[in-house]
């Protein structure tokens, strides 16, 4: 029987992959289990988009262009126009979700055994298109003890290498809710510039900040066009993350050329999803004002009530709708199972990712959860009443 | 600026993609410009498949799950049943397209280096996926003078090395048409089995066969278990190319649980192409005999009019809708680009997709070209006629 090789290539697994059983077991005994562990907001899609996909007139479901459509694109560019984000529709790729255009990415700018420098805790996929790509995650620590801010830049510089390609950022970001500010991302400009690097980011939560806070993108920083490329998604701005449909996004032609040759291959992302992706473009700007608004309640009530159990520790996320809280247990993996698998209160219980899957350090991050608040405020409430119940008698205390 | 890295990591560019513009150009002369060289076919996609989609009820467009809807994957082990492959649902991962299945099943079973031996002529974006995943491609020849059939198994013996990890066909193939008889998959069964190797067979156009003949899928070929993996598309057999739905099945369990940690680090497969997918498997049958009635006619009418023409040797394809002919000049690429640069009939020309492309040994294919037979019969026929014109005055001939 041929076997798998796996020499240099073994696909990370996602961090709450394992617990998925325990809860699917939970369940069949007929408790409910509050999902404070995925990252699928509850919020509508708005009608515009379901409607243009229902009110479609396609005869044949042809491949569309391996770039997106050009209306598509020319329509993207005007709505990053009213971001003061200023690019042009031959600047855009689109992709099959952001996940296709983080594949683009780190093709584009690295070779096999090339190295990204990611700031850990990040989202636990990066792994896992790194591995597809032959490239090598170098993490660069933050920590709940300053917030998740940038690590100073030292911390980068001593890491860099002949081989190091990029740096990578999520902004904001997950798992952290971290927004970088302006002078942050002006300091990674900096690094990029000094040592000839691509900086990469995320930047699909760019809508959903707080307090008042405004998003920085890297396609704001002047100067810094033949080292920026965005990624970007419509899944979580519009609550459509099944379109599958995001785009790459750089003023720097040698990334587009090279990221086309990967839409080349795999031919053009799906029909549908872009009709869906074109019509969300027209979503009114009250549509935005009530889902920020509802997500600035549930973050604010699910931090103070994490902040009222003894023993926990939480960075205040001002942006996306994560945080990662410390939780007084030895080993959040062994927590987070035990709570779908041995406990219940009132027949209930929530399901956490452990938050050691989104550090590339081994050892780091064992103490700490990522709780996504995409739940409606009742049952945020109620499920970090659980949480505090839970820690009440989890017998493997810190 | 930061330059593209380009040790070991090229991506090539689509064969006919260099052509793009000059076709453009041609149009804009107001040239009516007939196109051979592409897979998109004019057949429309069934009803069923597209009221599925139009009178769907979601208010939320959510992930599905990594490796596809249970429901989608059981009903299309029934479909598979019908064609005498007997698989179980579990044994199959939804994908993003055929695209994303062959990247999953290369980086599933080869590390970066590792060798996968390939019958050229090959499919371009074979290559192109290759080189994402970090696979080195090994050609082993196959002839227009026999008709492209399988090599000798020797061709393949001398290749493999203790680097290569698959053997991939695309059966019947793109860019030849040349279905495998069940003795040529007995053939490669024999040797992967020998050599340890996994068979990976791209089966997107199994659908399309003629003059009587039967596909024999890998998945059929009892005691190759271990060894098969098999790759399917949409997107030909319903004329679904824009949904982007394909599937990867084996009955290898390693397979199966690798394809799917890929699967979950991209999250799923889109959701709309899903429901189209799934309610294109009540297609009726009727569909099937029309389509297939209308390619059968289509390359019949092909090849005997490309064989009237002095100098033109064409393989005649007994599957998908492709066929290899030689024509007698020096150089398709420069042939091609003449056609839409250079040449016109009656203010009409043709667009021919150059062979060379579709091999990886140097100098292979340059005086063949990939035609398509996707347009109706009339127009097949007022191309074929066009190339005819265009051969008696094209200057650089053979």
């Amino acid at each position: 029987m041929p076997s798998i090789s796996h020499k240099g290539r073994s696909m990370p697994e996602s961090p709450i992959r394992k617990l998925v059983p325990f809860a699917e077991n939970a369940k069949k005994k007929g408790r409910k289990v509050y999902h404070l562990n995925i990252g699928q907001p509850d919020i509508k899609t708005p009608q515009v988009a379901l409607d243009a996909v229902k009110n479609n007139h396609l005869e044949i479901l042809e491949y569309g262009r391996s770039e997106g459509s050009e209306q598509y694109r020319e329509k993207l560019a005007a709505y990053y126009a009213k971001k003061d984000i200023h690019i042009s529709a031959d600047d855009i790729v689109v992709t099959t979700g952001g996940s296709e255009a983080l594949m683009f990415a780190m093709g584009a700018v690295a070779d096999y055994g090339d190295e990204i420098i990611i700031p850990e805790p990040f989202y636990a996929n990066y792994n896992g298109f790194a591995t597809a790509s032959g490239v090598r995650v170098v993490p660069v620590v933050s920590s709940i003890d300053h917030n998740f801010a940038l690590p100073p830049i030292e911390a980068f510089e001593e890491l860099i290498t002949p081989e190091t390609r990029a740096i990578l950022i999520c902004n904001p970001g997950n798992p952290t809710g971290y927004l970088y500010s302006r002078e942050e991302i002006k300091k990674l400009a900096e690094i990029v510039k000094k040592h000839d690097l691509f900086l990469i980011t995320d930047e699909v939560y760019r809508e959903f900040t707080y307090d008042g806070a405004e998003h920085y993108s890297v396609m704001q920083e002047q100067g810094l066009e033949a080292h920026a490329i965005m990624i970007d998604s419509v899944s979580k701005r519009y609550s459509m993350c099944g379109a599958r449909i995001g785009c790459l996004v750089s003023k720097n032609r040698e990334v587009i050329t090279t990221a086309l040759k990967y839409a080349q291959a795999r031919l053009s992302s799906p029909t549908y999803a872009q009709i869906a992706s074109e019509a969300a473009l027209q979503t009114p700007q009250s549509y935005f004002d009530e889902v920020l608004q509802e997500y600035s309640e549930r973050r604010d009530l699910l931090i103070s009530e994490l902040e009222t159990i003894e023993g926990v520790k939480v960075a205040r996320p001002r942006g996306a709708f994560y945080c990662i809280a410390e939780l007084p247990v030895r080993n959040t993996d062994d927590f987070a199972r035990w709570l779908l698998e041995s406990y219940q209160y009132n027949n209930q219980t929530v399901m956490v990712a452990p938050a050691a899957g989104f550090y590339s350090t081994p050892g780091m991050g064992t103490c700490e959860v990522r709780i996504a608040y995409v739940l409606k405020k009742e049952d945020l409430k109620a499920a970090v009443n659980i949480l505090r119940e839970a820690l009440k008698v989890y017998p493997d205390k810190e």
